[in-house]
């Protein structure tokens, strides 16, 4: 590997995430060097020792490592595709630490190979007040030789980091799915209360049943995760034909309140495809099987 | 209370629920008389010692408590409200503990009260096979007195049990609010497994990382209960336009690969709703304020 590497590194993007990236390289003793598009986010960081340059093209080329820490490709492409940086990368790693699809993933790593760029996407699965912490979690994909390479200086952001292949797109299609499942949940969780409070139950007369709740979906995930892999989804202890009954008393309950249910609807009628399909004695995870079908 | 207790205990309806509780009754050693309205499902009960009786009105007329725990309110007033039954249960008590609407247990709770009839309404918050271990999590609404009067049956069914106040749709308005929880997260689940293996991941290699989302969320659940009590969403950390820019990138992703995303896109909407209203940098529970707007 060619890439170029010292015990420096560079943080471009300073939001909250970004500022706490910095932050964790700093507390490592690393030479920091930090950049933002909206000047002044860096004047904590430079207090505590940071570089702070004028330029995105002075900040990559302070460093044989980039983390980039925007709200998503667009804006980061903006920052990434100017020639004076392009040119200023050429030979050096940048790390995508900026969620997005897998797509824009695929599209920013041919990019980096036509310039001469050694590129790593990355994903933070944690909220930024883990980083530094035993509790961050940080997914990546892309070469793993050049992983190995920075895994010494990613280290200072703290807790598991995981190389989730070669595939470019792994790690963004990873916080796709993750995505998936935290929003989803938390659309049911914010609808639950308000179906709860027109009912005369308040959120904290609720959350510890909601904790119980959200308590047994782990194993949950675990165990039906077999079942989803094998194609065998058993409906014995709990058909699917049961689960929208439950769904259904949701929506009637919502929506004789006049509170939207369009996301139960939907789940509702997912449900109601595989019925139709000829598979209501199948467990729920058939769903995950229907969704799939070409 | 003038509602007729003894150590013995009738149940209504043999699925694997009302197997599970008849089976615990057992265990506990009180005199178990079962009924199912399709024959053949108390074979192995009555093996084990439960009286096999010919009628409903015969199962209720053996006991001073009568638990019902069929499929939903329709099927339990098919079987109560036959006037063999209802004259039969007249001074006995019914606790329903058959999942269905707040506004069927109130109606349950009016016909009762009309003919007679003491009635607890409750709601089973975990599965069959919980039942009977300290696991089980069971939850009642009703007259307090009554229910402290049959606890000590009720405790067969093992676990925690709680009465969560007089007002007879309490229980089962917490079981709508936590079904809500229950099934939108495992149609997030199914959904981000079938994105997942569009993408090449399997479940199992998706499912550790999964595990992990499940696990954040009953602390968060617990944490943003006090900002909807309140009214005060902050969206310092993480503001719903930013939560909005993730559930674009899961449509996105989903519909790229012809996955329908209908469950996310009716979040997506929920949220940009309340964007729209003028809460942009406040936090995603903003959303159960708008829902419950009039």
């Amino acid at each position: 590997m060619t890439s170029y590497t010292d015990d420096s590194v560079t943080v471009l993007g300073l939001g909250p995430m970004g500022r706490a990236l910095a932050g964790a390289f700093l507390n490592a003793g690393l030479r920091t060097t930090v950049w933002n598009r909206t000047p002044g986010r860096d004047r904590e960081l430079v207090e505590r020792g940071a570089v702070s340059v004028r330029s995105a093209e002075e900040a990559v080329a302070a460093s044989g490592l980039t983390v980039v820490c925007v709200v998503n490709y667009d804006a980061s492409d903006a920052i990434l595709r100017r020639d004076a940086v392009t040119a200023a990368l050429n030979g050096r790693t940048a790390v995508s630490l900026t969620a997005d699809t897998p797509g824009r993933a695929r599209d920013t790593e041919r990019w980096a190979t036509g310039h001469g760029i050694w590129y790593l996407d990355g994903a933070i699965m944690t909220p930024a007040t883990t980083i530094g912490t035993a509790d961050a979690v940080v997914i990546y994909s892309g070469p793993e030789e050049l992983y190995r390479e920075h895994r010494p200086v990613l280290n200072a952001l703290g807790g598991t980091h995981t190389h989730l292949g070669e595939e470019i797109g792994r790690a963004a299609a990873y916080d796709i799915a993750l995505l998936d499942i935290f929003w989803t949940a938390m659309a049911g969780y914010a609808h639950a209360l308000a179906v709860a409070k027109a009912e005369g139950v308040t959120a904290r007369e609720l959350a510890p049943f909601a904790k119980g709740i959200g308590a047994i979906l782990p194993p949950i995930f675990e165990e039906v995760a077999e079942e989803v892999d094998t194609g065998s989804f058993s409906g014995e202890d709990n058909p699917i034909t049961s689960a929208t009954s439950s769904m259904a008393h949701v929506v009637h309950t919502s929506e004789a309140h006049g509170i939207d249910a369009g996301v139960m609807r939907a789940a509702e009628g997912m449900a109601r495809r595989v019925i139709g399909l000829g598979h209501g004695t199948d467990g729920f995870m058939r769903v995950t099987e229907m969704l799939g079908r070409r």
